[in-house]
């Protein structure tokens, strides 16, 4: 049986939603962020990289999101949710994710975890870096609202595991100083992602 | 046909060693940064983002390196540079893949692209993330030297795509301020990957 690592408000959710859409059963655990559970020698055993989301499988442990739902949708009979049988849809899906793990939740942490990338005690670059989110993840949404979100998924009229990682992303955008009004249909998106059965059930048990 | 938009030493390499281990037909690109061709009017109908790589391909254009890679495997007869028969495999290899892009590939960027984060005219912020690279990257070589690279290969027995991929960002690695002699089993696997044929062929290509 899969076990999920997850932390509230992060990107873990989106794994969590692909579990649910897809009906196989699992268990989750809860890492306690406020009391720096991630970072603990029982917690590094399982993700050595300090951070949530982490999936044990019977295989072993899996972790970064594009890779883990991929894995939840190949291994549960639900490759239609990556678009698995065509390699170009397949590597869109992939290309999509990528830009989500890679563009999107960085500039994002640049808000909540500037000490990655200064010292920690440089708190004059640390708000240089808060000032610069607005800028910078406001240019991925721009992105995503006039070229990668085709409607009403992301990749069209199929939904995949796109919709609930774009969903958990977007969760964080007014904190990031985002204006909503000028991505409409990434809002709409938003919204109708949060209407569907798993997503609402995925949430209510993070929340429990 | 393929045609892949690249410039030297970016992470265009690591699907450009894949087109030349499959052995399909492709053309190349050369954009040229030093001329800001990746902003000019015409990249961008290619690739919004403005950055390379990017994949021409009958179906449409991919962009992202995880994405590309998978694609040139999958839809050139080679899904076992993948390991795309077994999911937990797969997912392995695309963790590993994400790893790159989204922390080392982003933690490196932090030393020549620091406006991407703060104002491109705050330069003691922009000096200051830079100070950080070689720890930020550092701490991403640690884990891959005891944690992620399997050996020979990074996912062990069997060559795959996260092999490439690798190799290439660890052209960097020096430059980050990273000590070789601290990663010997890295250093090690960028030695075997730079032998092969295929990556001297796409090696000699971007330099001719």
């Amino acid at each position: 049986m899969l076990k999920l690592y997850f932390a509230p408000d992060t990107c873990a959710l989106a794994t969590h939603i692909v579990l649910e859409e897809v009906g196989t059963s699992y268990s989750t655990v809860r890492v306690d962020f406020a009391r720096n559970e991630q970072r603990s020698p029982e917690y590094l055993k399982i993700n050595a990289k300090g951070r949530v989301p982490a999936l044990v499988t019977d295989g072993g442990i899996l972790t970064e999101t594009p890779a883990m739902m991929v894995f939840v949708a190949q291994s549960r009979g639900r490759p239609d949710l990556a678009l698995m049988d065509d390699p170009f849809a397949f590597a869109q899906v992939q290309a999509f994710n990528a830009y989500l793990c890679s563009s999107v939740h960085i500039n994002h942490a640049h808000r909540m975890r500037g000490a990655r990338w200064v010292d920690a005690s440089d708190g004059q670059s640390i708000a240089a870096m808060q000032r610069r989110v607005p800028i910078s993840v406001g240019a991925n949404y721009e992105l995503i609202e006039h070229d990668l979100l085709k409607g009403p998924w992301v990749m069209g009229e199929r939904y995949t595991i796109c919709d609930p990682y774009l969903f958990t992303v977007a969760q964080w955008l007014e904190g990031d100083g985002v204006d909503p009004k000028s991505i409409p249909r990434v809002i709409e998106h938003r919204r109708r992602v949060g209407e569907r059965a798993a997503t609402r059930r995925a949430i209510a048990q993070e929340r429990s």
